[in-house]
């Protein structure tokens, strides 16, 4: 596909290089016409664009400012070149919806500073990364500034002279370009986040100055065989679910480029459908990235991400409004648009803007769904699943994922899981350590504790085996593998969403098997995880299973040992020197439970051990010189033995609300858990909820959802036929 | 006033006995028609009422349960006799509304019930308060539900034979008031919030059942001589300025039955003008109240207080409502109506939803406004001063505390303060140590470690000398002093607002002077605290200054060591116990700087000493074996000198948002804090901020406001002559 794609391109190129007309990177006249008709159809458009002129003009009082680099993120004139890159763009966008020249005329002078700046330019002064920029400490951000710098020079295209167009290009747009193409390569060349900026604004700025020697480096990559490129990236860097490798915080990120340069290519070339590319791919990542927020528009913070980034950023009102354009009418995006409340001067935004005007209180709330995501760019590469319950107000989610390592910024959390619950993360992803673009935090870098800490897997929900992180923590041993689903079953009605997935290879000598369950209980108000999580081994370990979880301390059904007058940490290295130790109970019975307060809702996991374990409640921030990690709290399982059963069950209950000072159902509703059977073959396990019995079979080895099983579970007395890899059964009655 | 009042009572009483006709208690028979014939007026009226109906219905279909009193507070018994005499009030209500027999009907069920269970009980077995309960844990809640019950009784009172008011008023109420009155006299005769609950408990059931000796006692005390009961307590627990002396947490507990008693009264003996009693002393309370809000509706949590309670709480929806029947428009109340967004069923509740509706885009903002208030039934008991700047969303308080001790729920935290800035508590008081009705969390019974830690003076923003309490902890002394405020001065236009407080008995060999200062800069963004806290003794102390702020460390101007490996508390007792130490610095500069990101905004305190201090970076959590304190930072200056002068400044500066990723002035502008002159009578100082000089002279003795000083300040060279206590000068211009 990439490669016909490729020799219609440049037959097209070779035939549009005399007949360009601009603007067309971002809108053509037409569109630019379309809109300008209706800035008045809504109140939300009209906002929008009295945002855009009202800060625009006002920026455009202050004087010019064009600095030599020398700050790092955070600092002036990163933040100088940044504000200009944006102000540019919506300068330009102001002259094409006015027609007044005094847009188009300050856009010329800030470009011929630039023009006069780029050349002179060597590495950055505060440059660490192994990509360092010229503008900016980073490349990456020289490319962000070449995608919305080569969109505003497409907007006053025409107002220039041919001379001003060629001093522009080869002293603003040509040394940036060069020295990604010539001196960067491999970089520009990579399929990753960061060559996605790259190549859209290499090929954006190709599209504004007419260069389409840049345009098919932008798409095929420097040497133009196609390995490399926008066609490879829209190949390699998602499955064909649309799962974005590097996870949902970073297609935030990427689908910005993305969408720009796709977008820009549709004016181009719009015989080729580029939105149609792959069966709509980036159609498909847009809606996954969706799909993995919690209700208040917050990604999922797995991998390197940070928590505040939800989807009323910038990037995905761009986003939104190119794929209405693109793909039609979506009700799913309707809320997203409305939290948003601004949508881009582009046509998608002028149709969602009344799509909202025509759909006042419908559409309020993002339509959830339960679905498994494969990654990888052939869809072999395991995946997440997001099961969820109650898909309004207080939307249950549980995450369980078993990517590949997802890049530079991938974690050591195979087999993690993530609860969300009534709005509110309960059981946590930590993210990254960073405080983005403030100066004194490191210049905005991702902070050492995202390695030392965030990255480890005593971090995540998982299984830390002998205090080793996944794959010894090293990242290129971790990109060779991943776990693989065994099975999955969503009931019909969605009351029983089970995922079960195995990895072989984060430790030489343990295997680890976890199934997770999202159970709508008959009678019970919120559903129940289950979590079956076993080892395997031929030696002895000490396994570690943390609870991350978000609240106060309630109750527990053990005693034990706080730490009072000195605390130490929990160990020496792999994110252990990170945890301080509140409280230890050892060798407890093997039936533990612990209740906790998140927000408004009481949470109890209840966990049956194979043995006794110790527990420890750590809280986070040992060895945090700079006071760059949250104090958050953590519940950790610990047992030494060679397979290892964990049975845990996470209950919401009941609620709390301290402005009426009432609570309810403040304790849990679990009373029991057995482990039935335990073998190679099946795990049966008994649940003793509200006083009735949830009883959980599941095979072991044989996933198939036809298969017939027949068990005989001797402490019930009784033999179980079913098909399909799991059997539920709750107060007597087969849940499906 | 009392005793005039009393002989008029005293004179109705015995009219009114034989002509008395019911519902009088909360609505009399007219409004209750009224209201019934506005019930769709407007939205909010409505769905009050429409709420009220479903509510009591749903409820109504689950059998009458009036169960032995057995838990403590979050269990299952008090939960359900708390939710019974709510219920009897709304089913009142509805009957009162709809005329429909069901609801009277079903009040009287449960009335009968307790008739039969209440003549049984002996003190709860959960009783570990010195005023214990009998259908509650403590005393106070049975006034709760006699408050509720009393009313109810009396929307029923004509349902009823005269056979069955009996059999109710000598089963239900009668052992209740017998042991309020009988067994813990003096509990009923405190000048204090329980018995206020307890004297409108049994005062509204005296209406309520036309028994006389009741309300005698109730409005006079237990022996009928005034020096207890309402009218003392509206004489006694507010100052003239209407500042309630347990503080703003508990004067939104005390109002609701201060109002529904008053309202009682009102309807009993109009002509006594009880909502005029002592120049409108309720209205004040309320407004007092009110006032002490941060602009999200919740009130300051200094003494015992739980932060997360607003002016949302039904205290609050029931006193504004009443209010507004009692003084009329009033067009504060209306944004507080609209974060209620419900109603009391009753007239004043029916006249706030009218005019809501008549004043839709309007009064939307709480009218914050800066003052000082008294403290003490004389106004000479110190009190508590508000400095306020940016009245709308972004608005900054600087609470500054002198008050007396504030019963049992007061802490030793004399001098100090809290800021709020930008919806945001910035530097906090912890507040109480609590989970109010939480079953775990010891019944929701105050905690150990609002004693242990919440209530000492290490936990506020005052100094605390040679880590012992003010007033050594003990209530008793602190209940006897009180500091005084030595002058306030708000310029004209509130650019300049000044309070300074003297304390004196704190510590026997210590005085305590602190002068804050809220100056709004021409030029710069945000108001500037300037803090001046000046210690005097004989002999040399160790003084700790902290800053308990909320927020992410990002710089210091000073190298510290961090605690890495280990941590160990910062003392042994006065809740220095419970803090444990992250980082230390030794002898630093005297001039210290430490900046912090709040949610948006960054915050520098620079602080400059008379030497070189040590500084603490703590972290509350340590001896916390049933974790239930929170793990809130502090910033704490120590220095070990004689006369103490610590000169702070709290900036607030730029912003920081995450979802654009745009950090803006994130550090300070403070350069330089200079002292040019400490003695018995001046003390000058310079600050230097955006390279301008801020000049500040106060007088340490003479703070009439006419009172005109003449001061060279040598380092400067010059002579200023101003009036009044300070001089403030910036960039070469007096401040006004």
């Amino acid at each position: 596909m990439k490669k016909l794609f490729a020799i219609v391109v440049c037959c097209l190129l070779a035939y549009a290089v005399h007949a360009q007309v601009h603007p067309l990177a971002f809108n053509n006249a037409t569109e630019f016409k379309y809109v300008q008709a209706n800035l008045k159809q809504t109140a939300l458009i009209g906002q929008s664009y009295n945002n855009l002129k009202i800060t625009t003009d006002r920026r455009m009082l202050e004087s010019i400012d064009v600095p030599v680099p020398k700050d790092a993120a955070g600092g002036y004139t990163h933040d100088q070149h940044k504000a200009n890159y944006l102000l540019m763009f919506d300068a330009g966008l102001m002259y094409q919806l006015t027609g007044e020249k005094k847009y188009a005329s300050f856009v010329k002078k800030i470009f011929l500073e630039y023009a006069k700046l780029n050349p002179t330019l060597k590495n950055h002064p505060q440059a660490t990364s192994s990509a360092p920029g010229r503008l900016f400490w980073q490349a990456l951000n020289d490319a962000n500034w070449l995608v919305y710098a080569g969109l505003a020079f497409d907007c006053i295209h025409d107002f220039l002279t041919p001379t001003e167009r060629i001093q522009i290009a080869d002293g603003a747009f040509k040394p940036i370009v060069d020295y990604f193409i010539n001196e960067k390569p491999d970089w520009f060349n990579l399929i990753h986040n960061h060559a996605v900026w790259a190549c859209a604004g290499v090929g954006i700025v190709g599209i504004a100055t007419d260069n389409d020697n840049y345009v098919q480096m932008a798409l095929m990559g420097s040497k133009k065989d196609g390995k490399a490129g926008f066609l490879a990236q829209l190949d390699g860097l998602f499955s064909p679910d649309g799962f974005y490798n590097e996870g949902p915080y970073y297609t935030r990120y990427a689908v910005l480029p993305f969408f720009l340069f796709a977008n820009a290519i549709s004016h181009k070339y719009p015989a080729q459908k580029i939105f149609q590319y792959r069966n709509q791919i980036l159609k498909k990542a847009l809606d996954v990235a969706l799909q993995q927020t919690n209700i208040n528009g917050n990604f999922f913070s797995y991998n390197d991400a940070l928590k505040q980034k939800n989807y009323t950023s910038n990037e995905l009102v761009v986003a939104v409004d190119i794929a209405w354009n693109a793909y039609g009418f979506d009700s799913s995006y309707l809320p997203v648009a409305r939290s948003q409340n601004r949508i881009i001067l582009y046509k998608g935004g002028i149709g969602i803007a009344q799509a909202l005007s025509n759909n006042k209180n419908k559409f309020l709330i993002y339509p959830y769904q339960s679905a498994s995501y494969t990654d990888g760019a052939d869809g072999k590469s395991g995946g997440v699943s997001v099961l969820r319950a109650n898909p309004k107000n207080q939307l249950t989610t549980l995450v369980f994922k078993y990517t590949s390592h997802g890049l530079s910024h991938g974690h050591y959390d195979k087999l993690n899981i993530q609860l969300f619950d009534n709005g509110n993360e309960v059981i946590q992803d930590y993210g990254a350590v960073r405080y983005i673009n403030i100066e004194q935090k490191w210049g905005g870098r991702y902070l050492p504790e995202t390695n030392s800490y965030a990255q480890q897997t005593i971090a995540h929900n998982t299984i830390t085996v002998d205090e080793i992180s996944h794959f010894k923590g090293v990242e290129k041993t971790s990109e060779m593998y991943h776990p693989n689903q065994l099975f999955k079953y969503f009931s019909p009605t969605n009351k029983v969403q089970v995922v079960s997935a195995l990895d072989e290879h984060a430790y030489a000598n343990v295997k680890l098997f976890r199934t997770v369950y999202l159970i709508q209980l008959p009678g019970v108000e919120k559903p129940l995880t289950l979590d079956i999580f076993k080892t395997k081994s031929d030696s002895i370990h000490q396994y570690d299973l943390p609870f991350n979880y978000l609240g106060v301390p309630m109750k527990t059904n053990f005693t034990y040992t706080p730490a009072l007058e000195e605390q130490k940490t929990l160990g020496k290295k792999n994110g252990y020197q990170h945890l301080w130790v509140e409280a230890t109970a050892k060798q407890v019975s093997p039936f533990t439970q612990f209740t906790f307060l998140n927000d408004s809702t009481f949470y109890t996991v209840s966990s049956l051990s194979s043995d006794t374990p110790d527990v420890y409640f750590t809280r986070i921030g040992a060895n945090d010189p700079n006071f760059n990690l949250r104090h958050d709290p953590s519940y950790i399982l610990r047992t030494t033995s060679q397979n290892q059963t964990f049975v845990n069950t996470i209950e919401p209950h009941g609620n709390f609300n301290p402005v009426t000072e009432i609570a309810h159902h403040s304790t849990t509703a679990v009373s029991a858990i057995e482990r039935l059977m335990d073998d190679e073959n099946y795990t049966a396990v008994m649940v003793t909820i509200q006083e009735k019995k949830l009883l959980v079979i599941q095979s072991n080895k044989l996933f198939d959802a036809t298969f017939k099983h027949e068990v005989s579970i001797n402490p019930l007395g009784k033999t179980i036929r079913w098909q399909g890899p799991v059997y539920i059964e709750f107060d007597h009655t087969t849940l499906k």
